[in-house]
């Protein structure tokens, strides 16, 4: 009765996806182990990468048996080898290698933490693999470069942060045309109703109560100045195509509704569920197909109220910063992003107070000024060194709180 | 950098729709000629039908000029005639001539109201035309003929009520077998707070009082009583082939959110807007594409808090003999239907208590026990008699409020 309203055939083979996890020991890494876990046959982890701790990669490996594990730190090749001997288990170690395992696989989930993990999306989007995206860097630094890499490859990029999943399984079905405003939720995090006035006397601790999801510290902390919507508006311009007018941020502090696509014609679309990455997660490995998972279910009568306001500017500079960063473009977000690491760092130290984040990250932001662009990985990597030098300085010219 | 998300392409053709609206002159179909006249490079009008109201429909007529004006009442043929002379519009009356228009346009729009419009949408569905489904009666008394019409000729439904809208604008790009659950939502009508024990004193008047939307009286009391949403579960489970149990109901005063399509990987996905018909009516027409169109916008930070309450069964018996009437099958959702249609008459009359509505609906529904089955029209229109003329005597059996 109803029109054919299926996506585009899967893929003829029936045969599990080959999916290469880099970052496999973090917290999207796990997570995406145990989705795996629920779908032998869907899927195949065929490589896993990790920064330093080869202990915890070793116990991954040992458990999941993939061809190969790669840990990026070189001086942790030995033990790494040693503690997977007699499993059959590939090892390596350093960059190249883990660029090595995103170029061989029919699904990249790319997890690494931060702006290292930028070569390997690259090297996965060159090889014209599927990329699983969890690293916001990649994005944020090396959007255009990662965009030309998946235009002349054909590579595609399935979202993996809960944001983007949300848009991207709105848009599913949809003329990327027809859309109006990409609408990213936001929980606000722990101050939204904080007075401004106080912000000058949030601690670390405070920081790092988040009250709807678990994250790491830095991200925690990125929520609670709202650097973390900022660049997730970013990484919506790159992935969908639309410019920083035609997206928007709202709060809304029960995060169920995960996203919104609002469309030409008026209507508009939200994903909603528990907050749960495993879900997104599984959509970039199963996308077009949808797979029966025991993930806890939105109990809707228990769901609401559900609550929107508009961000305040005054108490979320960061986010300003990064729509700045935004519409200057070229080196511009990879000199926010830099220099806003530097910032949540100082923060956490104790060095700098909350209030002080965003006037290191618009000092960190002159880098870009300097810079000749943001055409190559290494022109990207000096306008960060140079970001994140001016974002120290200025912490160093601050009083402690 | 996306995967190509498009739907289907559209029609090769880039000629305006061919559209024939029958029921023109009630309120869908009133939107409808609104919504078309906003796109006249993209719709034509191509014939317009209406029950018994020869004025009103010689005005549009005059003013959209369709090829052909339908009048089902045949005592208005001349009337309507001499109002359409030297116009160049073709008149006829008749159902006939109605159902005739149904088997010959591109897109039939089926506002007709009540049971009255099964026969078109037959003749639409039978001749593989796209239906614009406005009539519920079409899929709550016809469910089975209408979708073994379609399976024969090839139609398509695409449904204009907001719920059964939503849920299809949901299922775009996603396979059907991955659904887990619909979810309709609904205002729960001016009674949703009232107490149980003072439901036999309401008066027609503060029933014909709607929260949200502005319809017809016996629509209003159907959604006073969530009749209204007992016939959209019936209705969906035609359209979208899913079982009663996985169809569920949860009251949302705000009808921000129109319906819900919950995924078996635990997603949801919700469509949602500002309470207007004319987005569901123009979704219809343009379906795979969306038109630009000025149709008032969310406004998200204005549009919080979004409640959602398990409906009540004790308040909301009505709801619980629609499901019955889906898991009985055969001809008891005709029977209900036409029982319901007498229970509101006779509540509005002032003949019978509103806590009388799901009595009468009760007693109609023996109707179904002794009929043969729901196959044809002519039995469908036996039960739908006999369930009305039980109603009816149920009625008289009841003191007067």
């Amino acid at each position: 009765m109803l029109p054919d309203l299926r996506p585009p055939p899967p893929r003829p083979s029936s045969a599990p996806r080959e999916v290469a996890v880099l970052g496999s020991t973090g917290s999207i890494g796990r997570q995406t182990l145990e989705v795996a876990a629920l779908f032998p046959e869907r899927v195949r982890v065929r490589s896993l990468a990790a920064g330093a701790g080869w202990e915890a990669l070793a116990e991954q490996a040992r458990r999941v048996r993939p061809a190969r594990a790669v840990i990026a730190d070189e001086g942790a090749y030995v033990p790494l080898r040693d503690a997977l001997a007699g499993t059959g288990v590939e090892v390596a170690a350093g960059d190249d290698a883990v660029a090595a395992l995103a170029a061989d696989a029919e699904v990249v989930v790319a997890a690494v933490v931060g702006v290292a993990g930028l070569a390997s999306t690259l090297a996965a989007a060159r090889a014209g693999a599927r990329v699983a995206l969890a690293n916001k860097e990649s994005l944020v630094v090396g959007g255009a470069l990662v965009a030309a890499a998946c235009a002349e490859s054909g590579a595609v990029v399935v979202p993996v942060d809960s944001e983007h999943s949300a848009l991207f399984q709105c848009l599913v079905g949809e003329d990327p045309a027809s859309v109006e405003r990409l609408l990213l939720t936001a929980s606000g995090g722990p101050f939204r109703d904080r007075p401004a006035r106080t912000f000058d006397a949030i601690t670390p601790a405070e920081a790092l109560r988040h009250p709807n999801w678990s994250m790491g510290a830095k991200v925690t902390v990125d929520s609670a100045t709202m650097m973390n919507k900022g660049l997730e508006v970013i990484e919506a311009h790159w992935l969908f195509g639309v410019e920083p007018e035609r997206i928007g941020v709202v709060v809304h502090p029960q995060s169920v509704v995960h996203s919104v696509v609002e469309f030409v014609d008026g209507s508009s679309k939200a994903q909603l569920g528990v907050p749960d990455m495993k879900v997104p997660i599984q959509v970039a490995l199963s996308y077009p197909e949808r797979w029966p998972a025991p993930h806890e279910r939105l109990d809707w009568p228990a769901a609401g109220p559900l609550d929107f306001v508009a961000p305040d500017p005054e108490r979320f500079p960061c986010l300003t910063l990064a729509y700045d960063a935004l519409r200057a473009g070229g080196a511009a977000p990879a000199a926010l992003n830099a220099a806003n690491e530097v910032a949540v760092a100082r923060f956490l130290d104790g060095a700098v107070r909350f209030t002080d984040v965003p006037r290191l990250v618009e000092a960190g932001m002159r880098a870009a000024d300097a810079a000749g662009g943001a055409g190559t990985l290494g022109a990207l990597r000096a306008v960060d060194a140079e970001a994140r030098r001016l974002a120290a300085e200025a912490a160093r010219s601050l009083q402690p709180a």
